[in-house]
């Protein structure tokens, strides 16, 4: 198959707007008790009204950013706004701490046990606050935002199992997530903080995280960045490296550090090389970095995000370095995600797929898949391609 | 394939004494730090050393059980103590709760964030206890049997994340495994508390979590035994329900109570028509009773102690009640079992196989796969197959 970028952003423009968007418009949205639901079958049926907070906060992101970056519709800032206000009257607990899980109501039922539930009120606020330019948006913004800066030493709290000392760990998913954070409440932060959370979270996303001679990222190492021989230890997330490099590649891009975008595109290239399955195709959710069985029972199943995430960086790779290898990637990866995520026939895309690409869980939505890895992805990949044109 | 009673008890006593307990005495015993490993390759290769507990206790418990109901072999009871002595010196924190897992030296990785650990050392150290005749092996079971009866109402204690109030559920796990527990101890309890703790738990199992209507057993219902409609709330966990249905035999057998034990039987078999896989044969891990998709993504697959803990049940409620329905279905996952999950060349059992039967995870052991399921499953089949001939 021949692919151009014209074609291509009009894909992804097309795809965004003329299916995802519409199918959460049309199934998603609880006008009666605001919030939105995302537990959404095949056809877009509600099976499920209970509010996860990450999917609530990430809803409201999408359709603000949209606002912002596409063209201020009244309809896309009214969905938003069904979102954070639930939100803010529902979302947090007395202490300004974002719950994980409500009920269609709005009553607490899981209790903020992390915290990127905060990271993703932060997002959504600040992205809020940009498109309505309501005051209260942007201070329930700069809350989340402080309390994860305030967190995220001890982001689980006193729910933290691990026993102090005996073997003491730090997760990826801390520094790319503020570093990602942090750029999307650029307008709202002073230049100084920007700046300084930037450099840090990076340099320990690619100091620490990053194995310098495999060219992998790993998911926990020592405070050091020293490799722990233990599942935690091990464990490899290809998707969750990958979407971090684009984050990387997204600051670097801001100082034109063609050095670091080009590091960034090497690490995404070594993940394809290592999580590509070559007998059924499509990137592995986990593998264990010594070859052993992973702990995670679904680690050879097809996730959404994971390929998303990849479509995303190898665009955005290509369009910053021209390197050919991003593009040959990435006509692979469209190929098959195309081809077995997407749902012609009732919109959207299926989220999880067996081994073999075949639907695992018959749903467009659930408790980690609801309207943002797709739209995301969408609005991005269109940006890139658009820009190559 | 034609089958009968002699030769199956043959087949499970030898595959238990040449098969399954020579892997684990060649390959798990760490006799220079300690306990048990329990992360196995296909050939018995050790690829973690991190020891967890409730594996831990339960290879405690095989050995100590086979010397009191086989025969006192010394080498057994060496194999046994050599995981006790690790764990009474490891194994709790000061306020004598059982932590999670260890790492190899026995010291403390992960927090004693739920009774189960204490559930498992109290079997283990039970019948330890027995096996050796230490007055120190009765102490700590009766101390870890007391962590569970104070903590059962509260089993996550700091821990949980369920926020209180708007959605109380309890969880089938807690009284169905007092229940086997309590029979467990029998020896060491006043027999007014096993009594009563044994009619309390069955009441509660066969009254709150069975769905009377479905014959279906519930993993979550409120405190009254209702349903909710939510993920947790309609989980039906296929292998669990069929374990307590024996262990609920088992305590009904004690009294001739020939009511219940058909009652459970008629369980069985109605949990066998729900979850059993026509397409690939086999019994799905997890399933929504309303149809919905499950939030867990490994719900396809086909685990090891599944299978086994059907297999008991069918060959006790065969014992028990003759019912010709028991025997068919015994025969078929005796089929799907045996040619899918033994491994005739390296030996012992894989444990994870994905929807269609093949091998998931190339291991004989790892985090929740240790010496337990098996053994006592080999056991138990022979004894109900012995009883049978």
């Amino acid at each position: 198959m021949e692919y151009n970028t014209q074609e291509l952003a009009q894909l992804y423009k097309n795809a965004l707007l003329n299916d995802v968007l519409p199918f959460w418009k049309k199934y998603s949205i609880d006008w009666e008790k605001g919030g939105y639901f995302t537990c959404l079958d095949t056809n877009g049926q509600v099976y499920d009204t209970d509010k996860f907070i990450w999917l609530q906060n990430r809803q409201v992101w999408t359709f603000s950013m949209l606002c912002n970056e596409i063209e201020k519709r009244e309809e896309w800032l009214k969905i938003a706004e069904c979102g954070a206000k639930f939100l803010a009257q529902h979302g947090r607990d007395e202490e300004g701490n974002w719950y994980f899980a409500l009920n269609r109501e709005g009553q607490p039922l899981v209790q903020p046990y992390n915290i990127f539930s905060d990271c993703f009120a932060a997002m959504a606020f600040s992205k809020y606050a940009l498109a309505s330019g309501e005051e209260w948006a942007k201070d329930i913004a700069m809350q989340a935002y402080n309390n994860v800066l305030r967190r995220k030493d001890n982001p689980k709290g006193k729910y933290t199992k691990a026993y102090p000392g005996t073997r003491v760990m730090k997760s990826l998913a801390v520094p790319m997530i503020l570093a990602n954070l942090t750029l999307e409440m650029e307008w709202l932060l002073p230049s100084e903080t920007l700046e300084q959370v930037l450099e840090a979270t990076a340099c320990e996303v690619m100091g620490d995280f990053l194995d310098q001679e495999r060219g992998l990222m790993f998911e926990n190492v020592t405070p050091e960045g020293a490799h722990i021989d233990c599942f935690d230890g091990r464990v490899i997330n290809p998707g969750h490296g990958i979407e971090a490099m684009w984050f990387i590649m997204d600051i670097a891009h801001r100082k034109n550090d063609t050095k670091t975008i080009n590091q960034a595109v090497d690490v995404v290239l070594n993940i394809l090389n290592f999580a590509w399955d070559r007998e059924y195709g499509g990137l592995y959710y986990f593998m264990d970095s010594k070859g052993h069985p992973p702990q995670q029972l679904e680690w050879d199943q097809k996730l959404w995000w994971v390929h998303l995430e990849t479509l995303v960086a190898l665009a955005m790779g290509y369009r910053l370095t021209g390197r050919q290898l991003c593009w040959e990637w990435y006509k692979k990866l469209h190929e098959y995600s195309w081809s077995h995520f997407a749902d012609p026939q009732n919109g959207e895309w299926f989220g999880y797929l067996n081994r073999r690409g075949e639907v695992l869980l018959k749903l467009k939505g659930g408790k980690w898949k609801g309207c943002f890895h797709v739209p995301r992805a969408m609005y991005l990949c269109w940006r890139q391609f658009e820009a190559l044109t």
